[in-house]
């Protein structure tokens, strides 16, 4: 049985990707009016650049149970189109005992993700419920994109015999060790560079959700180059708006194929010039 | 145009009552199989005795689509039977920018609660987009009520030029200055006194939802002493399965006001005894 982050291994060499796309629906920048038809549209034009598709609950939950409709044909059309890609459900859920338990059931058996992102706010024994199946995985939200991360995030611990360092990277130490079953991962997002060097240093084999090079205005290549492990591999680089929203007019299917293709490229790119490309 | 704050204090006021009833829908533990058909029955047996409902959406998301359909009709129905309550979603959200923006809309616009529990993870930033409708409550998770709280939230943080102190305690600092519009609380767990009477200290007049008191062994009338403001007020105490599973027979409707009754009675004698009674 492999674990979830060989089946990630698996999905990034199958398309010689480290691109995830975002399915961040929103009516008002979509060209067409049907979620799910936009949906399916992106994941036909995408399916062999990328190694994985992100819907983000946020986005769908807004539109009612129409758009939670739509998420389940999406995550349906993702199976049958693009059969070797990791779907990773963006829910940013946290809570604990039972309802840490009741949500992993929604996310996991419920929508089928083979994948989370989670809060851990609550602290360790919230985290655990989602790391029961070690074929499905669960990135902790370790260190955000936006500017507001710092203000919890960044503040400085200092505990009694214990070296000073800032939240995040107590967190990510703690988290390490809760990754032994393989199902554990990290997002950190591309406009923090230092933090994400630090979470690398300290958890070295764990995948790497990086959001934040595109709208956001992240560097792509100190990206790939600090978030990879040692092979290169284990990050992959999320992007939203830059991919589904490339073109707001007719072609936008064809744009979103344009801008995925681009960006794995320069990704493979930088790979390869650090010796570390697709073989 | 009231506040939330003062929306929560009518609600009150009008049952002379700070519970809370935590509906946490379970299958397995309710005697009967229809979600909607059991919250009705509990809203009907208890709505002269509580200020708030809370539904906690991990439940009725493990449930699917038909668990969503059945906290649509569960709303619908404390709106009717129980107007004069407050209906706080218990979702323990957090994003940042749109994604905290299309959050705020399911929860208040689509799903219409009048107030929700955030997670503050990721900073001040991702907490912001809930408070721009003063009406609408956010209760701000700040210190949880279970083992593994004390991960994070108790780390100790020291900054240059401030007094070191817990990471819930800055929060509840940060959040204190986001409460001027009379819409933001704050979420504290019974079993953690020394915080709860912390955070109240530091944050004198927002609306504190204390979870806990029940099948987690919070003590009752230190959470009751310990919450209120200066005027016995802005506390409410959550149970959840002391109420809805009180009986897990057909008498569950009848043995749920029971036990809201008891619980009920319990803070009031407290705050009694405080000089702080319902007059």
């Amino acid at each position: 049985m492999p674990t979830f982050t060989n089946r990630l291994r698996a999905a990034c060499d199958a398309t010689q990707s480290l691109v995830c796309v975002g399915l961040d629906v929103n009516p008002e920048a979509m060209p067409i009016a049907d979620v799910a038809d936009f949906n399916r549209a992106i994941v036909n034009a995408t399916s062999d650049l990328v190694c994985a598709y992100k819907p983000n609950l946020a986005f769908y939950e807004a539109l009612g149970l129409p758009g939670l409709r739509a998420l389940e044909a999406t995550v349906t059309h993702i199976r049958q189109a693009a059969p070797h890609s990791i779907i990773i459900g963006d829910c940013k859920r946290g809570d604990i005992g039972s309802t840490a338990t009741a949500y992993a059931a929604a996310m996991f058996n419920v929508w089928g993700f083979d994948a989370v992102t989670i809060n851990p706010w609550g602290g360790l024994d919230t985290v655990a419920p989602w790391l029961a199946d070690p074929e499905r995985g669960a990135f902790v939200w370790c260190r955000g994109s936006n500017p507001g991360a710092a203000d919890l995030q960044d503040l400085t611990v200092s505990d009694a015999g214990r070296p000073a360092e800032p939240v995040y990277l107590r967190l990510a130490r703690q988290s390490n060790a809760l990754a032994a079953r393989g199902n554990l991962g990290l997002v950190v997002g591309a406009t923090a560079p230092e933090q994400l060097v630090a979470v690398r240093a300290v958890c070295p084999d764990v995948p790497l959700l990086i959001p934040g090079v595109g709208a956001q205005g992240g560097d792509l290549a100190a990206s790939v180059l600090n978030g990879v492990a040692s092979d290169g591999r284990l990050a992959i680089i999320n992007s939203s708006r830059g991919i589904i929203y490339a073109s707001s007019g007719a072609d936008y299917a064809a744009a979103a194929r344009h801008a995925a293709a681009n960006l794995r490229s320069a990704i493979n790119g930088t790979l390869a010039e650090a010796g570390l490309g697709w073989r």
